[in-house]
């Protein structure tokens, strides 16, 4: 892979190849597609000296240029962090090939059967910063789905990049499937001209900030899985257990502030403002600074008062919101208008403000009684995480696997066509089948 | 509804006012859904006399116009046309709702249950031309799938679809449910106004012609579904009976040639050659003019020379473009090089050609011995169909009410917080639930 930009055409070429080796990959055999999965593992145990080398290269540079220290930690490659590489995949390896799996089955006439049947996407481009690691997390996603993928990492891990990537196209090869299904680029503009090849990329992924997912949705036409905030709300209804309430308002705030699963805003039925304080309390006691409207402000004297643009803003820190509503209505009209529909949740110990919240509230992930720090792909029990997505269309909330398929109809008859049917001539049966 | 262009401000309130509608619709009970439907049905044959009045006007200004006969057919209602629209809301009236169907369950931990289940998308722009049988069709889809919908047809039916979205407007409030879910615009700069509104518009669904879906793709950010092209290939291999081949040509072009699922190429295997005069002859027979490339012509005297752009033609009328490969191989490359992975059918006899092609061909639609007219929602069982679609994410292939669905994971727990799990702490059960 040359540092020099390559040129447009040369782009082109690179994407079609990946989508030309992508449908070699997805049409393979699926014990062919396990099987480079188990040469993945073995690959990068056979090259973690050289792997371990490329990323003190990484460091080495990355220290030169003064990268702070968050960002030192989440670029360093160690034995431990390869060693769960692996598992991981090895995981992927143990787990059944999507692809195949019929979803639907219906005879339409005798010896006319139709299947609806799980098929790769095509060619995916993941944009992602520091962590080389995604490298090897979403390659193997990848490849256990039938996707080729273009990946473009940040600069600052270029030399780990290259190695891990090269151990992806090496496992390809070494079962006789394309190398080029897997392909890495450098540089922003190659992702620019890469953003408007929508005859050949079909699914964009940004990982990365708000600013990175607004910037590439607004710069293409291929869809984009992702999203680009995550104002998630914490409701305490009138009946809400104080202590349920503290629990959840500490994780939801403090676990992982950064998170796009962390709460931005604490909204509180009126009739429970007289407990606040012990909610307040605790989070003051995290550190945590509070922005509170009039109402709860006569709860919380430490706050300071919120305008209407802290409804709307993803602190990404220990920083709080907190609205007073006088009902659960007026708590979804809130989130409605101020979220973005990313995961809300509810303490509450009413049956029916329960149910009305789980019917109500359209968002992706919707919670009661339980942290939003649960919406995440590992803890939903999807093996590993491509992202969440805060779209309506295709895939929703956490996505794993499943969010990189999508489906082709196959009908196999006798020779049977469409004017055989008709008024007066035959009718269709339409019978489901067993989904064998 | 007046007939001078809102203004853009008036256009959001609109489109806003719709949005919030849908949040009614779409969280009332499903037998409240299903009232209006059969209030719909009502409505229509109580105003059966305004509707057809209503009709004549559309068509006396469209003969005025000397609009083409084709269209002033599309364009007619008649006693016979509104009783078969009412049948088909008796239809989906009839249908389970599909909302709130659990399609995963997963108790991640003692008393934390996850589950994914169907929501509406949310507000749906549909643009259609001249039939307005379309604002009942298209408008009960979305009462059944609770979504909103703005419906924009063709100015030549504006008399008939203003009385048909006032049927549809005033079953929902009959049933005490917002209208405002329901609502109708005219005029292209409306329309371009609302390609604008990505924050309140989920999905549009153009119907019409590849230039007005074209356009539509290039001109908003919101998803788009729908097909701009139906380039469909009808395969014949060496083993291919002639007289399937010739059933399968014959109703895959004339049938109704401008289909989107009409084949417009006919490729041909090179061992089949000697046997294509009969299917030539049959095609010819009905009035097909033949485009074939040198090697077919040899066995075609009457087809015309085929140049590059025969391949990637969509003709919509009786013209075939011929061409000879030396494999399937070569066939599936044809295809995915010039073809828009709509619907392909291959004529075969032989067991492992069908298991390749089935395996190989990347398009929403993949048949073996049966006719590419076929992929269409009415015949595959979906009910009624709000199109067919081209893209790989979302709904593929023909689109009933489940392409008008997304999902929303519900979690209900106890007080847990994602702080409980993690090494040395708790772990996940992830034990798959039954979906009742």
């Amino acid at each position: 892979m040359s540092t020099s930009m390559p040129t447009l055409s040369a782009l082109v070429e690179m994407a079609r190849a990946a989508r030309a080796g992508q449908r070699v990959l997805g049409t393979a055999a699926a014990e062919s597609r396990t099987a480079v999965l188990r040469a993945l593992s073995s690959l990068i145990a056979e090259r973690e000296a050289e792997i371990l080398a490329a990323n003190r290269r990484d460091l080495d540079a990355a220290r030169d240029a003064q990268l702070a220290a968050p960002l030192l930690g989440r670029l360093e490659l160690s034995p431990t962090k390869i060693a769960t590489l692996r598992e991981g995949v090895a995981t992927l390896a143990a787990q059944a090939d999507p692809i195949g799996r019929v979803v639907r089955a219906t005879e339409l006439d005798e010896g006319l059967v139709l299947r609806q049947v799980s098929s790769p996407l095509g060619l995916l481009l993941i944009i992602f910063e520091s962590r080389p690691d995604a490298v090897v997390q979403i390659g193997s996603l990848a490849l256990r789905s039938g996707n080729g993928v273009i990946l473009k990492g940040g600069s600052e891990a270029r030399h780990s990049n290259r190695v891990l990537i090269a151990c992806l196209r090496d496992a390809l090869a070494s079962e006789g499937l394309a190398a080029e299904a897997v392909c890495g680029i450098e540089g922003r503009d190659a992702v620019r001209e890469l953003l408007e090849l929508d005859e050949l990329i079909d699914l964009v992924i940004p990982r990365g900030s708000g600013a990175l997912v607004r910037s590439i949705q607004a710069s293409t036409r291929i869809p984009v899985l992702g999203h680009a905030e995550g104002i998630c709300h914490l409701v305490l209804d009138a009946s809400a257990d104080v202590e349920v309430a503290t629990r959840l308002a500490v994780d939801g705030k403090c676990g992982y502030p950064t998170a796009c699963n962390a709460i931005e805003t604490l909204i509180v039925h009126r009739d429970f403002l007289p407990k606040l304080p012990a909610v307040g309390q605790a989070l003051l006691d995290r550190g945590v600074e509070l922005r509170a409207d009039d109402r709860s402000r006569a709860y919380l004297p430490a706050a300071s008062p919120a305008s209407e643009e802290d409804w709307g803003t993803e602190y990404g820190d220990l920083v709080l919101a907190v609205r007073t509503v006088n009902d659960l209505n007026q708590a979804c009209e809130h989130i409605h208008r101020y979220g973005s529909a990313h995961t809300e949740a509810l303490v509450t110990r009413d049956p029916e403000s329960r149910e009305r919240f789980l019917r109500q509230v359209d968002s992706a992930s919707v919670f009661v009684n339980a942290s939003t720090r649960f919406a995440d792909g590992y803890r939903y029990g999807l093996g590993a995480e491509v992202g969440i997505s805060t779209s309506r269309i295709h895939a929703r909330g956490p996505v794993g696997v499943e969010g990189l398929m999508t489906t082709r109809w196959l009908l196999e008859g006798e020779g049977q066509i469409a004017d055989d049917f008709g008024p007066g001539k035959k009718t269709f049966k339409h019978r489901p089948l067993p989904m064998a």
